[in-house]
This record gives structure tokens, C-alpha cells and sequence, in this order.
């Protein structure tokens, strides 16, 4: 068949594509948070830790492995004593900086917006 | 003190905001690939749940109640027999699709790259 020459070879709405793994992975809340926070320049775990506030030393750093071997963030070391650990934005993970600093800006833009139609649709859903 | 009139009334990095509720919502993956499916036109449930591939019905339809309450998405029923019901984005869904859109079309450009990252990092893992 001619088609499937033309088909995408990879496409977020098959279960099987492992776009679907990128997507779980930067449609996860924390991630997008660092991700956002570290477009500001490269930053110590403890920093991170203490601007973004509620997220668990456990998370942190298990969200920070996952985006260092997704090639979003890169980890270096400095010989200091007690040893710096300092984590940035790949250049792939600046690529995806100005799209995930459009959803959390959404998010604050828009919150007034989301809290009246939540209001309304528990106000509806109580008189069925 | 004088600045914290500047400071903005919503911020994503203090767990405490509102705006934390929203990012947990459109940093979901199931809502994502939802809200990008519906920027093609109203949608009925069946519909959606065929195109997007791996979703349950539980899943989709506990999405679909989430993201109406949002605001983000509206449920039209028509009297037909049997009922149809069709889903939509509202005008506040529309605002979020354009961000959506680059965040699914992120990943379908730059997975390449990802399990190449990923490829790397657990091999020199196997070597530490």
C-alpha cells in the first residue's frame, strides 16, 4: 500500500510509540517544575529543593535521574569539599523550555478562570 | 514592605497555590492526548476512545468528568435514541491546545534523541 509511506513513524496516539514514554515522563508534574525552574541557569540539588516547594528529597532526585537519562539535564560534579553536584538544561532540554514555560504559565494565568467552572459544575452536580 | 505588592498573586513553585491543581490536571497524559484530540472538533466517547489507543473506559470517562469540571471541555447530550453525547473544548480549552500541541509534537520530534540519551546513560550506568 502507498500510504503507509506517508504514515508518521511515530505517533503519540499509539499505545505501543515511545513518544508515549517522553510524554509520560515531561507530562509529570515535578519534571516540568524543574525543568522550568532550571531554564533560569544551572543549580545545586539543595537550591532546587528549597525553591520548589512540597517536593520530596526522594522525588527530586529520582525525577532529576529520569531527565538525566532522558538527555534533558546534565549532572556535574565539582571536586570540592563536601563535593558540589550542580544540575542544568541539555541543549535538548532547552528545546522544550519555551513549551513547558507555556503550560505553567497557562496554569497561572488561567487558574481564575478553572476555580469559577469548578465551582459551577459542584454547584450543578448537587442539585441532580 | 512595599514588594509584596509586587509579588504575583499565583505562582506555581509554592505548593500551596491553586495553579499546583491545574498543572496536575494538563500534566496528565491521558488529559493531554484528550485535549489535543478535541482541537479536531466535537467528539463522541466511543470516538475518542477508538483514536486514542490504550485507554480504558474507566480512564477516559473519569478524564472527560475532570476536565469538564476544569471548564476546559463541554458534554453536549442529544435525544437521540439511543442518547448521544458528544464532547467539546470550551473557549478556556481552546487557550490550552496551542501548549498541548507543542508538548505532544515535542516529543514526536525529539524521541530520536531521548532513546539515544537513554541508550548512553544506562550503559555507562552498567559500567560504575
Amino acid at each position: 500500500m502507498e500510504t503507509t509511506t506517508l504514515r508518521r513513524v511515530y505517533d503519540v496516539y499509539e499505545d505501543r510509540c515511545p513518544t508515549r514514554l517522553v510524554l509520560d515522563r515531561i507530562a509529570d508534574k515535578w519534571a516540568v517544575l524543574i525543568l522550568d525552574h532550571l531554564n533560569g541557569g544551572p543549580m545545586r540539588f539543595n537550591h532546587i529543593r528549597r525553591d520548589i516547594k512540597g517536593i520530596s528529597q526522594k522525588v527530586l532526585s529520582q525525577t532529576l535521574k529520569r531527565l538525566e537519562r532522558d538527555g534533558l539535564v546534565s549532572r556535574t560534579v565539582f571536586a570540592t569539599v563536601p563535593v558540589t553536584v550542580e544540575y542544568a538544561l541539555t541543549p535538548l532540554g532547552h528545546t522544550l523550555t519555551e513549551t513547558v514555560a507555556a503550560l505553567t504559565h497557562w496554569a497561572e494565568r488561567n487558574i481564575e478562570a478553572v476555580l469559577t467552572a469548578q465551582k459551577s459544575y459542584d454547584a450543578a452536580a448537587e442539585l441532580r
